[in-house]
């Protein structure tokens, strides 16, 4: 990747940081990156088409991460059993996750009306579908004896929840201990 | 409530159809609705202020008119199955339903830096929350011999997803068939 095409990336993730995604400037993001807003337009097409790299690059690093997170967690041991498998779900409700959780609303959101955002949103989730899915036979391989797991737990219920609504219950909500019972007896039944 | 302020909130509701959430301008309501911005100011604050009362009452609309239809169908014999339950779900997957769940996930965005779009959305959330509790209630009490089903798959799992991750899921996706046999499953182990 070219040096000012990288320069530009940064300018823009420091500026969606500073004013949130929708205080998005091409210009400001110019001055960051010490380049022309023609520039920008040359490498990106127009603001969607910047936005959609920036925040595509990272929704697609918040899925990585969460995703590596539970396989390295999950496989650390060769014999795996549901309670390693419930210990090893990514966090959903505390404060780091809660930011993360407004991040990927904010950049779903963006994607309704950014057709090149929406595109790779996406690629990205297929491609994590897929992903999942191998991890998904792994984990079945190596599951003690007995065990067993429904794994439309995670592709269509997990995958498909915002926890976000779950704040807005507030304390009328179900708690985490609540949640994860639920996920646990839905898992194995 | 007054003529104009009912003139401001009909004007801001043109101006979202029109140029969405993001492109609604304060100056535009007041021409829309014969008034000054000032005017504007006074009933609602701020720009943030008259967003919360109109995207609120756009929310509220929407889980209010789907928690009716559920009551109406499920309840319209008064011993209710399993399958009567399955067959009076909210569509989700259907283009109706996906022009709602843009203007939700659009609306829900807007709220996580509004402040008080935000409360009036927990207002709500909580306020419905109570409505399927009791809804629940009665159908447990309804429920034909012999039938059970576990409540949580309502609280926990129907109430926290967001249908916008199955449209991004494209055609590696599950089907409806295949989502609404899951939940029948979950519906009733």
């Amino acid at each position: 990747m070219s040096d000012s095409r990288h320069a530009i990336l940064l300018s823009a993730q420091r500026e969606i940081e500073e004013s949130g995604i929708l205080g998005l400037r091409v210009a400001e993001v110019a001055a960051g990156a010490n380049c022309s807003i023609t520039q920008i337009y040359r490498y990106f097409r127009d603001r969607d088409g910047l936005l959609a790299q920036v925040l595509g690059d990272i929704y697609e690093e918040i899925l990585v991460s969460t995703r590596q997170a539970f396989r390295d967690k999950v496989f650390s041991r060769d014999v795996v059993t549901i309670d390693d498998v419930m210990s090893s779900f990514p966090a959903l409700f505390t404060p780091p996750a809660k930011r993360g959780t407004h991040l990927r609303l904010q950049i779903l959101a963006a994607s309704v009306n950014n057709e090149p955002l929406r595109k790779r949103l996406e690629a990205i989730t297929q491609a994590e579908l897929a992903e999942w899915n191998n991890g998904l036979d792994e984990l079945e391989s190596r599951l003690a004896t007995g065990e067993k797991f429904d794994r439309r737990v995670f592709t269509m219920f997990i995958a498909n929840i915002l926890p976000y609504y779950r704040m807005l219950m507030g304390d009328k909500g179900f708690s985490p201990e609540e949640f994860f019972q639920f996920v646990r007896d839905k898992l194995t039944s």
